[in-house]
């Protein structure tokens, strides 16, 4: 009988080219797989709930594969992390139907974007966040970050190269958060195109150093035109933080 | 004219074999002399606060040195940090008095050290926490380190290999807090002998297991016995926070 199973772990993303597979680098699927085939004794190719680019990080990343192994999902994810290397962590494993897939099933993402506004470097953050040591005004960025929220079509914020069609999406939340010399940048929604946080981000920085006008994001947005918004923010700043599924207890 | 300049600083200690200077391996301390000495162009020995140990962190360091040359103060630390390598920052920089000493003028520390206490690793702590996957019983250990509050004589919490005649420091602040899976101690005094803060926190995990009877600290530090407090807990988890001076401006 096959059983379908759902891994959920944290990666520090800085020693790696995304999640997905490549030709000639380092992937966190490729150690992911890898592990899993010294557990299972298998050929496995596990789904991802979404790509990272190169240098992006996770707090939360769900995939699964199937097997025909009967190990308890309790025991996989000690037996998953001895193989693997310390950046890339399983916390959890559990037993999903069978048409379940990380990817399709995933109803709502999370992303969080660091910050770091001190005047110098902060060594605990060198590939974790980006680094503007310029002032920040953030009672402006979290009236920008607002103009986010909705549904719309957001062309403007997507890479070329992305095959995706629709480029409707939900925004739920949008937040900014500062602990010391770090502002969290927080955003939420149904499903996020290609570096869309990244391209969101790099227009809130353009906004704040009078490149891009006050109160134009809307009118951005709806000129559906990349050329419009601003830079795409680095991405040592990026963290998937949460993944959403309607099955209960997937969160 | 001689100048006495004091450099405050922050490093991530993971690939370092602590501050001081030594004969086959990478020091803190080494890296710091060769990127003044590529600025100021002369023969510099930094003087630090305190000697840190292999894998130890630092949120605050400061250590002084003699110059001749006129640099003004605000350009010295983005000099100095652009020979530097990214896990060592310096933040600030200032003149003092000649007679100043990073070590000899410290009227104070205050140490940080971070337990991870997740069911799993977590993969933004690796090296820089503490790992205990167990129950961390924080009422218990709350309660606990109240007892190394005091003047004492804390001969039973430092390792062999001190030099250090008189024993007798006082801890002045000494608390838990919890921040998800991390917890963190802090505690400041007017001083801290060798390995001294890691014998705390070994002894107080010590309590947590039941290996080491609950309040028996002031016991444990009456008999000046080293064998009777806790194991040294791991380097990875200790970051220096704070050095106080009687100067104005300088903590």
């Amino acid at each position: 009988m096959s059983r379908n199973i759902l891994l959920t772990m944290r990666y520090d993303g800085a020693a790696y080219h995304g999640w997905q597979l490549q030709k000639n680098a380092v992937s966190v699927q490729q150690r992911v797989n890898e592990a899993i085939r010294n557990v299972f004794q298998e050929p496995v190719n596990v789904s991802g709930c979404s790509r990272t680019d190169t240098g992006v990080h996770a707090l939360m990343f769900c995939c699964n594969f199937h097997t025909q192994k009967q190990i308890p999902a309790s025991r996989i994810p000690a037996a998953v992390n001895s193989g693997l290397p310390r950046d890339i962590v399983v916390y959890d494993a559990r037993e999903v139907p069978d048409d379940f897939h990380a990817r399709f099933s995933c109803v709502g993402k999370e992303y969080l974007y660091k910050i770091c506004v001190g005047a110098y470097r902060d060594p605990f953050y060198e590939d974790r966040a980006m680094f503007y040591p310029y002032a920040l005004d953030e009672g402006l960025i979290e009236n920008e970050i607002r103009s986010f929220l909705g549904t719309h079509d957001f062309s403007a914020f997507c890479s070329a190269g992305s095959a995706v069609r629709n480029k409707c999406r939900t925004v739920r939340s949008a937040e900014v958060f500062r602990d010391g010399d770090i502002v969290e940048l927080r955003l939420s929604g149904d499903g996020f195109l290609y570096n869309m946080v990244r391209i969101i981000v790099g227009t809130l920085i353009g906004v704040n150093e009078g490149k891009i006008e006050k109160g134009s994001v809307p009118e951005i947005i709806a000129s559906r035109d990349r050329s419009r918004a601003g830079v795409t923010a680095p991405a040592q700043g990026l963290y998937l933080s949460k993944v959403f599924y309607p099955e209960e207890g997937i969160s």
